[in-house]
């Protein structure tokens, strides 16, 4: 079978992009390829490094993460960019409208970009994101983009598990509490202020600079970049700030740290999965009647049942 | 032990309400102990009618409950009131300010009224109410009445639990759309409109009909009632229309259904705690830590990791 994973995956490191590609919609749709897929690639992972880049909606993301691969592409860096909204039904082959600002690098052979969108399957984009990571580094990209479209609770969740990641906010008045009260300031390791041309850089530096004063004395303390992505303005020093964010964790050992924790937080989340197929599977059919009957005529108490529907006959 | 559940079950059949307190405690806690008691009193229960008592906060629920409590005990009907608020923390002795209305009853021997609210554990309220009614069930009270605080996801559950759902809206324009957006329409087996005395009334019970008519033939189409709790206008009525939702739910048999279907969906709640607690075990401890180290080496993949972690070596 031409499809099957270990055929796709011989095809992608031999860096053909349709193979790629498939790779790509099998971790999205999970079940039991997807994981076939990840268990081949997982030993071939770990030389790429990934960012994540969230903030709200208009803020630029999109042109800066378009930038933020120039840097790469200039020093010839392999670059995976994965476009992540939950908001939206569509995926795969279909570009988002934002992905059209991306269409300079759409030809580049060392670029390969990927909008994933909600599947409804358990876990959903959080779990199949880091499995998108993995197929991207596996294939031989240098550099991972994981670009969210906002910063819901899924977002900040996706974004968190970059080895660093970058916050884009704007010149507006209270967008850095904005940033605070979303849970952002936990997880950015660069800020950004982005249309930096625009009045108020200046008091949103500030406002950063302030939150992050009150944080308190860190390992790394996030530095506050301010660029203008149209113009690329700002953006070459963004890129030396996320390198010093790798240098750092890298030559301090917290990378170590900082990947065991991310790697804990997903085997709770695909666990805590797992045990919902389970519940899903065994809270229906004949059996699963029977003991409710048994509740509803007395001959067994509810946790009675419970136990005996999880753990069989007492 | 005076407190173990096989002697406070006794002294609570004994009439001693203390005992019932003290077992409507250990039920609310969760745990073992709430295990033990539900399944020493399953056996007991099955005599008394719930009525769940759901609506906006400011709507009369309590005035009315109070007012629906004094039909009841006109009839000599032994009565328990549990007034369930999932947004406060406080619960057991302490008496809500609402409840302070309810003192006509408070020194009525026929009447147990508790307050119930948020302690966290697992499941939470959704499942520690069911639990609640067992109790004063069991302990022999012919009705027990269900009041929630408001209409979020949590109450309109609880609600939706009793065997007649009253539904208590205001007449206020678009009152009646918010009842359908919370929800409500689908758990209502009697609305009341109560402060009808106040204008826009006719408009209001205008409106729930149309909705009524919208939902099309049913076996049961929920009465829209009239009351002015204050004075008592019209809850003689209301009581009236629980009695013929109960006679035909009695006679069309539709009861068992009922029973089955609110059993049925107990048990998976109860199943999807158990197997949550099950999962925070299992993700913590040196075990886990073991599995993750093997993740972040390479020498497992994160899929492989979780079958190891739920089911143990593959």
């Amino acid at each position: 079978m031409a499809d099957d994973p270990a055929a796709l995956i011989e095809r992608a490191l031999a860096g053909e992009r349709r193979a790629t590609a498939k790779l790509l919609s099998l971790v999205e749709q999970g079940g039991a390829p997807a994981r076939d897929v990840v268990a081949r690639l997982h030993r071939l992972t770990g030389s790429a490094w990934s960012v994540g880049i969230t903030g709200a909606p208009g803020s630029g993301k999109s042109t800066l993460t378009d930038k933020l691969v120039g840097c790469m592409r200039a020093e010839s860096l392999d670059v995976g960019v994965l476009a992540v909204d939950p908001t939206s039904p569509f995926s795969g082959g279909a570009i988002l409208g934002d992905r059209v600002r991306m269409q300079e690098h759409a030809t580049d052979p060392g670029v390969f970009i990927r909008s994933m969108a909600t599947r409804g399957h358990l876990g959903g984009l959080a779990l199949a994101t880091p499995q998108a990571v993995r197929v991207l580094d596996a294939v031989g990209k240098d550099w991972i983009v994981v670009e969210t479209v906002g910063v819901g609770q899924v977002e900040v969740e996706i974004a968190g598990q970059a080895d660093t990641t970058v916050v884009v906010v704007n010149p507006r008045w209270g967008d850095a509490v904005q940033a605070a009260k979303a849970g952002l300031m936990e997880i950015a390791d660069v800020f950004v202020v982005n249309k930096a041309d625009r009045p108020g850089a200046a008091e949103t530096v500030a406002d950063l600079d302030g939150m992050l004063e009150l944080a308190g004395e860190q390992q790394w303390r996030p530095p506050v970049m301010c660029t203008v992505a149209t113009t690329g303005e700002g953006v070459s020093d963004l890129w030396d700030a996320i390198g010093r964010h790798r240098s750092f964790l890298e030559s301090s050992e917290l990378v170590t740290a900082r990947r065991h924790a991310r790697q804990a937080s997903e085997l709770r989340a695909i666990a805590a999965a797992r045990l919902q197929e389970r519940a899903a599977a065994l809270t229906c059919g004949d059996r699963f009647d029977a003991l409710v009957d048994d509740v509803v005529a007395r001959r067994r108490d509810p946790y009675g049942a419970a136990s005996v529907l999880l753990d069989g006959e007492p």
